[in-house]
């Protein structure tokens, strides 16, 4: 049961006006994403539902909304020395379009085994691309490196308020058109797109819900919850490329204190519910976007509709950065 | 060139005041579809691009629209002896369903070779489908036979009045949304939906330009223009199913007088198009849905482009039915 304290929201990483102030700063050039419904749908799910199409977003992901809120709010002297990160594609790419926006450099520390797609856009866009493992700690002193080597900024793809305020101006749009919300659903990895959302959203309309999402083979936040404290999972195993992070100290807060409960789905999930969003919603989903879906799907939520009369729920589609050669062994046999 | 002749306007099948009472009688059902926009698009066809989406249509293709509008004109005695038609696919799941929702019956003639998600979609909405060969006097003949024995009203894919006006609501939301358009691009078949277009937008923006599209083994009105008469053609060679067929004695005369031009493209330019849909703008397009951008990429809409100086040009995405396991034949090698 989530306990909405107003002295403790005011110790979180955002807040309702950092994220309206964000909204302020980025609204000229992010994209107002629109809402799609499908009465296919709303049957299976025996619910309302309204899907955030952050997939249209510039880039292709939410990740362009915490990333534009970070780079356009460095002072012209710093801004200009470029900027840092490491991200295994959607914030990556986010970066290096804002950074090319801004006519600054930007440099992008990245896994090798990202997905091709998502290289591409950043070099697309500019960037240049690190490679390095996969491990978070040659990630961040990769970036370090880098920042001592150059004096950019590094824009930390979750753990960083300015990334999570950005990505709470989502919280803002849903509830500016749809007040009848009863809840949120939202995918999960390094946080700031679930801390954001639910810093707005329950500060805007504290009887919302807000369910969080994760692959059962990374399911960092659930264990978090149940131990009551952050769990780092050294080994991740998932098709959601984009859901492999675990929290850090500034998400963790809220995702303990406003998530009202984490649900795990499985690949197989995933892919049947990323085969509706071609098939039904007629939207390119990568497999992580489409794990909202597959968690209102599931016999998890489905008695939480029931047990809290959820009758309007919102599920954020994530981002669309998919190789398409790969759709044909996500779909095979599905 | 084009000729506004307004005593001819009168004549054709539909005029800007029953698009209007069609887009009254179909608005509370159909999706008022949203608009796309890319700026890697606008800059690779140096214009800005408008995308609408009518692959998010109900039923997934703008074929809805015609096909409500048809079906919700009959009087009650008439519709409960249910309706007839035939179609390749995307009209028939229109029928279909807005059958199912004024819950009478609906009798569906396909060909063999129409693609499966599409007599699916059919079946889906509770249709009795009825196979035939590929050949138009074979489906008709089957439509005749059905409705002597139903007393069912037969519901044109593209030569009826109806079909047309209610296709033609899209150039009333396109202009009303965009009066700065100077031109639309439409991929034709029997051509309800570029005719019902070009009525409502010349009738409100006499200026603005319309361009059809169609494969180059389907060009029949490329045909038809060049020679002054409707051509048939008996063959047609192409990946794009729902661009297989030829105009009708009610959307020639149409096409005819208010059609600028008709720009034909490859099946290779089609795929090139489709790839760009799902990784930039991604959405789910069949090939059909994607002539439109595959023209306007094309030189010969270039060079119109620059005569003309187009600089708002929509583009009709009109569907996006696809078969899932097909994709991977689509892209390989492109």
């Amino acid at each position: 049961m989530v306990n909405l304290d107003k002295a403790k929201m005011e110790e979180y990483a955002a807040s309702l006006s950092s994220i309206q102030e964000a909204q302020r700063r980025i609204s000229p050039f992010v994209q107002e994403t629109p809402l799609l419904t499908s009465s296919s749908l709303d049957h299976l799910a025996q619910a309302n539902l309204y899907f955030k199409c952050e997939l249209f977003q510039r880039g292709g992901a939410y990740k362009f909304r915490g990333a534009s809120n970070a780079v356009l709010s460095l002072p012209d002297d710093v801004a200009s020395k470029g900027v840092i990160t490491h991200s295994s594609g959607n914030h990556a790419a986010a970066v290096a379009l804002v950074a090319k926006m801004r006519g600054i450099p930007a440099w992008i520390v990245m896994p090798h085994n990202a997905p091709k797609c998502k290289v591409e856009s950043v070099k697309r866009y500019g960037g240049s691309v690190c490679f390095v493992e996969r491990c978070m700690d040659t990630r961040e002193e990769a970036c370090r490196k880098l920042q001592a080597e150059t004096g950019g900024s590094i824009i930390h793809p979750f753990n960083d308020a300015r990334t999570i305020s950005g990505q709470g101006t989502i919280g803002l749009e849903l509830l500016e058109k749809l007040p009848q919300l009863d809840a949120i659903v939202v995918p999960i990895s390094g946080g700031s797109l679930i801390s954001g959302i639910s810093v707005a959203a329950k500060a805007i309309k504290p009887a919302i819900k807000i369910f969080g999402v994760e692959p059962t083979g990374a399911d960092d936040v659930a264990q978090s919850k149940a131990a009551g404290k952050l769990v780092i999972l050294s080994q991740t195993s998932t098709i959601a490329d984009a859901l492999r992070g675990n929290l850090g100290p500034l998400t963790w807060p809220i995702a303990r204190d406003l998530v009202d409960d984490v649900i795990t789905v499985s690949d197989e999930e995933i892919v049947r519910a990323m085969r509706m969003c071609y098939e039904i919603l007629k939207v390119v989903v990568e497999p992580s976007g489409a794990a909202g879906l597959a968690a209102v799907l599931s016999t998890k939520v489905q008695s939480k509709r029931t047990e809290f009369e959820l009758k309007h729920i919102a599920i954020i589609l994530t981002g669309g950065n998919v190789d398409l050669s790969l759709l044909s062994d996500f779909f095979k046999g599905n």
